[in-house]
């Protein structure tokens, strides 16, 4: 996988016409610079550069007790060790390729792309100072947002068998689930079924999965609570699992029923199905080419055109190593987004598409689902939810 | 914990007389600033910040679908959430407190103070910009390193469990292994033992722990391979595990008796000893007021004496939450060590000490023990090896 990336790498260098991409990182497992896993696939301790040239070179500049975890790998076929400081083993290198455009890994836009901390950048300029290689930094963000997105088919696999494997955790929890349940117990269901497949949380434990249930509660990012699930709930679910290093990411809503009641009442069924056409029609309207806002105004415009108040947060972001991964973003122009309501929808992305409705009186109607987009289209990596669970 | 690290930090404020301590991050699961894990205890999202002040202010400005994972926390008592943009409320809390110096979250020289990606810096100067706050900023290395350094009497009690811990799976492995088992057969014991005790590892699975034996072994930060315990070898191994969050890291060394032998040849007992003394030596010297470098001199110049090659690392490191954890550092005056050799060493920090010594033909001899520094010495928080264990 990571041979494969390396490959796309070079070919994406080559199209941006940038000659040299270079990780300068340090202590890796103390701040991890989520490119690593992508291209390097292991850690280092001591200031090092993994360099990624146009023309195919693989060279890792390693403090010297850091090269034998790597030369295991295999993966850089050039290895230069040093002992007292990386300077002049990087200095001789950058002479040797010299690079015209060196791409390196900060970004405002994408925080996947943002790995080198403020206090390596200024030590790579002081470093750098007083050779001509100073002025010929620029951002990496295209090199990694173009690589991080494009997934290979292999990668596409992955994402796929992990919402295989959510959407039937879904089915399979109906059988535990019950009114008068508390969120923890819950989430407690979802975990055991999540162990007995051998699979990871694709998330931080303590909201991975969430829960939420009825109008008090907290509806998105938060863990479960002891709120219990009541007649006239509406209740909803957030989880993803890792299955070979691969995200799900989905939702699902349940109503609970009160005594007497046969189906939801009118407003919850009308958020429902305001979700799930929300989700159909912006599905349809993803391909090649559009912007990532005008994606997130299909579904923005079709749940406030019913009178409902607009979902506080973007309608989809792509997937893949994480949860949340790559630049491209379907969001609406606000300012916390910054220039990635214009990003553009390009082939190979994986989107989750997850407006919501806060429905006063019974809590949120949600559902996310992951499409990968096609030559002119999307197909779904997760079966789509269409039909409200009943409790 | 955190609690009580956020008032120490106040305490550390007022120390320096910085107003304002802020910590900016954002998608806090993909790039960690791991000071979140001393004064937080959650992730973010979106854009945030989280703000202590010299007069004892938590205030946390957050994206809005994160505040109820907060406000569940109930570490910062002001929490002010937003949703198009951090800019606003962030300026507004800025003027009501008016900071005249504000410590933010990055560090050339300490990696655990560098949480700040470059990116997300640039972001921030953008937000301040006609602000008289642009240029008030400082790092806040100074304020992290000593809330690292200053361990609390509950964090050494989980460090020395933690080692306590370890040196038992020492004594526990002696039972298992035999001449002749590979480097990972080793590992696996190991692991087994740890399972055992419920406990995690201290860092990466990929070499946590590791395994060196015989003079063909990598001898540091790699993972254990198919090489075989043979007669003649030293072998030694690198393993730390975590109680509550805190770490050890410890180092013992083995060798491996040849057919008639009766105890190790005169040379390895020669680098064992060396090693063993260089400990006990640098510990007898290691007190407050000292400089870290001056310490690594005092094992360093104890091996060359010896005749033996110089150790191609520092003597030691802090320990905490991270097995690398904090700014003061006892190593030579290197360039990749920054201005780390002049750290001052303080009270209530914890260091390793782990000078090694290679044995040519036999493979590497190395301890490694853990310290707090107390009023005017050390307390050894793990028990030291005195004698080379024997296969």
């Amino acid at each position: 996988m990571i041979r494969d990336k390396i490959e796309q790498s070079i070919s994406i260098l080559q199209e941006l016409n940038i000659d040299l991409w270079m990780i300068f990182t340090r202590e890796s497992s103390t701040v991890h610079d989520p490119s690593l896993d992508l291209v390097v696939g292991g850690n280092v301790t001591w200031a090092s550069a993994f360099l990624i040239g146009k023309g195919g070179e693989k060279i890792a500049i390693l403090g010297s007790l850091d090269t034998a975890a790597h030369e295991e790998l295999g993966i850089y076929n050039e290895i230069v060790p040093y002992v007292k400081g990386i300077t002049e083993p990087l200095i001789e290198t950058l002479k040797k390729l010299d690079p015209k455009k060196i791409a390196i890994n900060f970004s405002v836009n994408d925080e996947t792309a943002d790995g080198l901390t403020h206090g390596q950048y200024l030590l790579l300029c002081n470093i750098l100072e007083g050779t001509p290689y100073a002025n010929r930094l620029i951002s990496s963000e295209g090199v990694v947002s173009r690589l991080r997105s494009r997934k290979t088919e292999p990668e596409i696999r992955n994402i796929e068998r992990a919402c295989t494997e959510t959407v039937d955790l879904f089915a399979k929890m109906n059988d535990h689930i019950r009114t008068g349940m508390t969120e923890k117990e819950i989430a407690a269901v979802m975990v055991k079924i999540m162990e007995d497949k051998g699979l990871e949380r694709a998330w931080d434990e303590d909201h991975c999965p969430a829960v939420f249930t009825g109008p008090e509660s907290a509806g998105a990012h938060a863990g479960p609570t002891d709120r219990t699930m009541e007649p006239g709930h509406l209740m909803n679910v957030d989880f993803g699992m890792r299955f070979e290093g691969y995200c799900s990411d989905l939702q699902r809503t349940w109503y609970c029923l009160k005594p007497g009641e046969m189906e939801p009442p009118a407003i919850v069924m009308k958020a429902f199905n305001g979700i799930r056409d929300a989700i159909r029609m912006s599905g349809e309207f993803l391909k090649p080419g559009v912007k990532g806002k005008e994606v997130d105004a299909v579904a923005r415009g079709h749940i406030t055109s019913l009178g409902f108040d607009e979902y506080p947060h973007a309608l989809g972001h792509q997937i893949g190593r994480h949860a949340h991964d790559g630049a491209g973003l379907l969001c609406p122009a606000w300012e916390r987004y910054g220039t990635r309501p214009d990003s553009i929808v390009e082939e190979g992305q994986c989107y989750t598409l997850e407006p919501r409705i806060t429905v006063p009186g019974h809590g949120v109607a949600t559902m996310e689902e992951i499409v990968v987009v096609t030559k002119d289209g999307v197909r779904y990596l997760s079966e789509p939810q269409t039909k409200i669970m009943l409790l």
